[in-house]
């Protein structure tokens, strides 16, 4: 089946996440088959991104520079951190244009099944972070997952003695969703935090 | 957005085949995060494949030689050639272990909505190849969809003169299928071609 050359190409796509040995194999032959257009384009994307982006070690984003773009932003509101779990959901809240403050990237939640402690997150850097920049509030932007939570609460009790104040997101009905559909979790949430009008 | 590297990254990940914006972004990320174990791996077999694999001038497959090591193996029938669309289609064969003749890759089938007429298909050289090898049978085994059915047809009317056996794949209830899910259409094949025991 032509070439181990073919086969370690396939087996290093297959492995991505989301994909597997079909959609590696399909992969791979577009590639082969578009070299000039799409296999040589993307192999240079891949090695300038491998070559310049760094990991930031104020706010562990990731960028060109370190300190990051949005760390050394002074337009950035540096008394307002928003902490989330991954550099992806940094991106969401920016693609959403929603917070004007600075950003602290936790690694990770707290997971017993999957040997996260608080030692392998950034939790340290954030208290320190917290005790010697100016910051006032701290959003806890981490997903409604048993996980999530559950570092939400550790947080809690970590960050309170410092004095600053805290907040998490909203839960309730998302825009655009449909009664029927939801699940009981998210109702009985947003029933319970019903707004008077 | 930290870094027009990555949008880059992101932009050319996003681009292939089965995969869009979102998925991009997760693959850049995984590959950002795991520079060493994912990234690099994954850039040099890229590179490696990209610089040995050619087409195969006999065949049109796949290969690191050319002509590829199934038109060269001594051990394939040589008179019997299998027509395919795609080389992931003789890589599926090849799987099935069914065949031991050699291939000729079409590049694709005859489409008026895709502007894929006979002059873009391999079907000049196969038929070279058929008058100058001492071919004796070619089995059509292109896909049951309108479009391979139309090619089948053109090809034919284009090797029959050539004085060939010529054979297409068998269609009906596929191993494993049961008939309350099977199309009208596979159902009145299956049913029409039915074999006495």
């Amino acid at each position: 089946m032509s070439g181990s050359e073919i086969q370690r190409l396939i087996q290093h796509l297959g492995k991505l996440p989301g994909l597997g040995p079909r959609s590696g194999r399909r992969l791979a032959l577009h590639l082969l088959k578009k070299r000039e257009q799409v296999m040589r384009p993307l192999i240079e994307a891949l090695q300038t991104a491998e070559a310049a982006i760094k990991i930031c070690q104020t706010c562990y984003g990731l960028d060109t520079h370190d300190p990051c773009s949005v760390c050394t932003d002074p337009r950035r509101d540096g008394a307002v951190l928003c902490v989330v779990q991954d550099v992806a959901d940094l991106w969401a809240l920016e693609r959403a244009n929603v917070f004007r403050g600075r950003y602290h990237i936790l690694g990770g939640v707290l997971s017993a099944i999957d040997g996260m402690g608080p030692n392998q997150l950034t939790i340290e850097a954030l208290v320190e972070r917290i005790k010697n920049k100016d910051v006032k509030e701290v959003v806890l932007a981490l997903n409604a997952t048993i996980d999530g939570q559950t570092t939400i609460h550790y947080l809690i009790d970590r960050l309170q003695p410092l004095g600053v104040s805290l907040s998490t997101l909203a839960h309730g009905v998302p825009i655009g969703g449909e009664l029927d559909y939801l699940d009981d979790g998210t109702l009985t949430t947003a029933f319970t935090a019903r707004r008077t009008v």
